[in-house]
């Protein structure tokens, strides 16, 4: 257990359903990687109020973070405010900096603030608003303890400008120390099971590193492996001298099966 | 709670870290919905054992199904067997089909069955192993009581093969006998917040049907939704027929708003 546990949450029947790919869990974990945090997992959840908090429940106590996408639009359905209050056994209220941003958001477009639009600045007792420069749902920022949960609207443009603007920023102010190396490298005419004959054995050698090979082609006929090398530690020189070594290893290990290997990055 | 909820598992560090976009879990959250089964969500999680076994157990009891995808290839980081076999309390044994299809698929190679490839076969006590027609990786058919455990490769044409040849009968023979109806149309020129409304007043009259809508553009500036309605019974007509008369008083609600309908297939 790392005290930089963190999970990514994806709220929404059309995601769990199969109606939209979750390309912003891939845009968060790959972040939330790169700033050192331990990323155990992403849970897509219905739109269920109950589901949702049970789960940012059972989670919470081991983590440092939770990322939530989704939910937080004016439709019904939209109930992350909700599960999230409840998960933390506050209750919603009308947050100032929340209408704020919603009645600027709206006066621009001479629109009323009907209750749907009203109801985007109910947010968990003691929650920040995020300001959203993109769309009109604001964002939500709430600590538990030490504990951070971020809610992001579901809309990628949206939640990525959110996230760059506001929630990177804050991540790396209460994250880790840390540098990470990645490396990834392609392996011709060599099937996986080989590959990780070779994998294992260089591996006892750098218990601290991760390599893992993903199949691009089929095992049998003609295998293409993507190996991807990455470490982290306090000194980026450190951790840069022992990824390249641990890829020297791979690569020689890998040539000396028959595999065929071309730089890639 | 139904009788038929479901999950899907996601089984993978190159998932949860965002090196790989997660189709399969949208391939297999649109099959399970149009068989029926109440899916509740996608979980994805980092190649450790005690993790997913953790969580295994967590829904298992509210569950009908739970499909993985990932962790079943011949590296040392694919553990999803050893996992599921934690999850139910029995041991990882040989499994005399599976060893059967790895013996076939490697000697066409003229291959060995080295340690990391005969780890293939090895099966939690009691699973039926489940034919990879594309691959070499068996999956696994465990039943719980009346629960089902399926677990399938994650390289997509050989999860995708094997859950159309085997998987998709077996859970249309205990599946629900249903009827469901999907539509999806766009909206222009219409806020989200706005369409709220509608969808709002005219679900009080639908309380079985399910709407949902996804922006496309941005709300401010030039906003196109997704419009998806769905339903389902035991009546395919009935069921038609309550989405077809659904449909149209949102689009009459959507047109008296300022909005622009378009047909989407």
């Amino acid at each position: 257990m790392s005290e930089y546990n963190a999970w990514i949450f994806t709220i929404g029947n059309e995601v769990v359903h199969g109606r939209v790919v979750n390309t912003n869990a891939s845009y968060l974990g790959r972040k939330l990687v790169l700033l050192g945090y331990n990323l155990l997992g992403n849970i897509s959840l219905v739109d269920d109020v109950e589901l949702i908090s049970r789960f940012l429940r059972y989670v919470l106590p081991g983590s440092k973070v939770i990322i939530t996408t989704g939910g937080l639009g004016p439709t019904y359905d939209d109930r992350t405010a909700e599960a999230i209050a409840k998960a933390i056994n506050v209750d919603l209220v009308l947050n100032d900096d929340a209408l704020e941003m919603i009645k600027t958001k709206y006066s621009k477009l001479n629109l009323p603030l009907t209750n749907e639009r009203l109801k985007m600045a109910l947010l968990p007792r003691g929650a920040k608003a995020i300001p959203n420069p993109v769309g009109t749902a604001p964002g939500i920022h709430v600590e538990v303890e030490d504990k951070l949960i971020i809610a992001l609207p579901g809309v990628p443009k949206e939640m990525e400008a959110m996230f760059e603007g506001y929630v990177e920023p804050l991540l790396r102010s209460v994250g880790p120390d840390i540098s990470l190396v990645e490396k990834e490298f392609e392996v011709r005419a060599l099937p996986e099971s080989t590959a990780a004959e070779v994998v294992n054995k260089v591996l006892k050698r750098y218990p601290v590193a991760y390599v893992k090979t993903q199949p691009k082609g089929t095992e049998l006929g003609s295998p293409i492996l993507s190996v991807y090398v990455c470490a982290s530690g306090k000194s980026k020189g450190e951790v840069e001298e022992l990824v390249n070594s641990l890829v020297k290893e791979l690569i020689e290990g890998f040539t000396a099966k028959g595999g065929l290997v071309n730089s890639k990055k």
